[in-house]
């Protein structure tokens, strides 16, 4: 993390506008910065201040000064992927909602984030497996394991998409670290610098991250309540001809909308018509009472890649995904996944995944879920409707509310308000390539009981309020 | 592996016996299960173990209950009844050695692969780790956890590094899914493509085949037994301007080399002057009877990154790396980690790792895999001296002999023969940046003790002598 520019304002204003174009890389690697002079009369200040601030960069080893010739960008890192700044005035950026929901202690309050609380995972499940694991043979516990993962797993997810209606074969999965990693090992699969990628807006913001990693371009299809909006989405494709479509379908992220069988139609047909390929990201999918239309399932993996993994009703440490594919892809995203990481998610955590999965109690605690979401879901409705926040849709399922603040509040200002008493929330923007949602909130209902949030939410929105110049969002 | 039977011997063994009666066809594609009353009375058990049995059935996708009707076999899959067979016919090329060795069956011979048996590994200390993880706290088996990953592994490598000179804060440390895993993110960080990376020749094959995954050239500088060739090394920096050069120093990757300290201070100095990034990867120091030079110790993590895992001495399948780093660098590999994994190992994994690190008998384990390795080196050699195989140097430590192969044998064409006899080899050229290794090949020490060996071997030799237009390296 980067200090606070040191010294007066007026040096700290050029060492950070410096610092922000070689973040954004309108200054290059080893390009020369504008001289002193013209700094100085660009900006209004004197040239001894600018002086001082090209000093101290260079002191931090962001610039060297070249005798005779001036100053140029050094070990610039080319992929900045955010602003920095010190944790609580971090840019409200895709990432700020991992790292506050991440890295925030036990005392946090996390509305924002994207998972349920620990004591709402299947505990017991997963200590049983961890034991049957200790009696696991000599090589499951120190070997590399097969280069797709565990056979016994990917069986048993073949079995479960066949149930969905998607008949593929054990060889048509790869496993993978986590469902970002699969999304990401796709992306360096299918992508090049320079492309374009479509996603929902808004959408998951890690996707947006994953984009900017992966340095392409991201252009946003609005979400309607049934899926992107077909209008905007054909004319995506007709103008940028986007490689490739990220989405959730079935309980989207934030929104928690389905995809009607119309739209998910639609949208594969002008997927076939533009060669889009589509990475559908079912990460949710258990949380739905009745299964929704897939794109994967209609498409049957034509021109569309399945995504997945249990960190949301079975454990997030346990780090394990999966990739649903053609056979010839996967065979490719094998090389790809030994390339980068030399295999994929640990043959002890796919062991316990499918010992978890087989365990006659799973289906029990995933329909247990359901039933104590939907009633949070509820409760939560209310005491939001109590704050003057409204809920977008009624979702089927899930723990997310996509909500509509008061008039006039800024999320990313509440967020910030919020953040000062460590509760972590998820403002509208960070889920949005359009910055469309300066006024939504992502709610997240199984994170919601703790009978201090009310007061700490009306405080939040109050602050909001009376902060009338404070709107930056990703500043 | 199919998991013990969860929970009881008598539900294992109704289950035990449907599933037999289904693999074996006498309960066909879509017939009804005899009711649980009726199966409860031919077993003798009691109905509610049966109910049990075909619950879980039922969670494994086997059997389906239809509500009013009963249980039924759910239809056939296209099932992998095994892993996909090494393809034999595959260019000889960076992938060649990992897919082989991953994906061949438990028959194959591996003097071509890069870890140790099985049976060398701390088993008895995974165990214990395994059974002290079921008892853990709920969140560390549930969440996600920090994002710099467990805060007690840190610690413990912190001290790990302080023991070795390198004094730096537990801050200044990333765990990752991998070593691999671990370079790719420095990488991601450093790297555009097409900007240009210096590798040892020969090296790692994975070095090379993760650069093609970011797109960026290769200089291969030629390795001499006291590390890179200096002249070389310089001649590359002036005229190819390397962003990274990736290494490693102790127990160099093939060729078991060290290196010295005069060459370790020559390449830091080079490597200031021409503002170059160097990732060290340590992953074979522990097997070093004394620590020989290293260049993120010299340096300080100034100019330096240091890379390492726990995969050749503790467990390859607990997937567990790390990146020791300056901290502003660290941050942001973080937001990286973050963007293209959500985070890195499995808080489990870690767990794992820390609990085995701690425990009183894994240095012990590490000395004796010194010892035994010692003389492994010895019989390979005498072997290998049989076959007129020459290794390059006597290493000090590590389980590879870098090996000259008779006058006119190529090696490639070798491995490919002896890949039909199910042994897999590592020729040269697969390390070989510049392919100037066409006549040598990489020997596991810890991967010849099978009796059958030298005979292939010596028929691998044979029938690449005969085999006078074969050489087909890296088609």
């Amino acid at each position: 993390m980067r200090e606070k520019a040191p010294g007066g304002s007026r040096i700290g204003l050029v060492m950070e506008s410096i610092r922000r174009r070689i973040a954004g890389r309108s200054l290059a690697h080893e390009e020369k910065l504008p001289s002193i002079r013209a700094t100085a009369k660009t900006m209004g200040l004197s040239p001894s201040t600018v002086a001082e601030a090209y000093e101290r960069l260079g002191a931090e080893g962001l610039i060297r000064s070249r005798p005779g010739s001036g100053f140029y960008v050094v070990g610039s890192l080319p992929l900045a992927l955010r602003e920095v700044a010190p944790r609580i005035d971090r840019a409200v950026d895709p990432f700020w909602v991992s790292r506050q929901s991440l890295d925030g202690g036990a005392e946090t309050i996390r509305p924002g984030c994207g998972w349920l609380p620990t004591e709402w995972m299947p505990d017991a499940a997963i200590r049983r497996a961890v034991r049957s694991l200790a009696k696991a043979e000599g090589a499951l516990l120190a070997d590399y394991g097969p280069s797709r993962g565990s056979l016994r797993l990917r069986n048993l997810l073949a079995r479960q998409f066949a149930d969905e209606g998607l008949r593929i074969g054990a060889d048509e999965i790869l496993l993978a670290s986590s469902g970002t990693q699969a999304i990401d090992l796709i992306c360096r699969l299918l992508l090049q610098p320079g492309d374009t990628v479509l996603l929902d807006d808004p959408c998951y913001f890690n996707f947006r991250a994953l984009m900017r990693a992966h340095r392409v371009d991201i252009v946003g299809v609005p979400r309607t309540k049934d899926g992107p909006n077909l209008a905007a989405f054909e004319t995506a494709l007709k103008v940028h001809r986007p490689r490739i479509y990220v989405t959730n379908s079935a309980i989207h992220n934030p929104t928690g909308s389905l995809l009607s069988p119309q739209v998910a139609h639609r949208v594969l047909k002008l997927a076939a018509h533009h060669d889009l390929t589509i990475v559908e990201d079912d990460i949710f999918s258990d949380f739905e009472p009745e299964p929704s239309p897939r794109l994967a399932v209609l498409d049957g993996l034509e021109r569309t890649v399945r995504i997945g993994s249990v960190s949301k009703t079975l454990s997030a440490s346990v780090r394990c995904g999966y990739i649903a594919a053609k056979a010839g892809w996967i065979e490719e995203l094998v090389d790809l996944q030994v390339a980068t990481n030399f295999g994929g998610p640990s043959p002890m955590a796919a062991e316990i995944v499918a010992h978890v999965l087989s365990d006659g109690s799973y289906r029990r605690h995933v329909a247990a879920l359901r039933t104590r979401l939907a009633k949070r879901r509820r409760e939560a409705t209310t005491l939001l409707a109590s704050l003057n926040i409204e809920p977008w849709i009624e979702p089927v399922g899930g723990f997310y509310l996509w909500s509509r603040l008061p008039d006039g509040i800024n999320a990313a200002d509440m967020a910030r308000a919020a953040l000062a008493d460590n509760v972590v929330l998820a403002p509208g923007n960070v889920f949005s390539a359009g910055q469309t949602a300066t006024e939504w909130m992502r709610f997240n209902v199984a994170q919601m009981a703790d009978p201090r949030l009310p007061d700490l939410l009306r405080k939040a929105l109050t602050s909001a309020t009376t902060n009338d110049n404070g709107s930056n969002a990703e500043r």
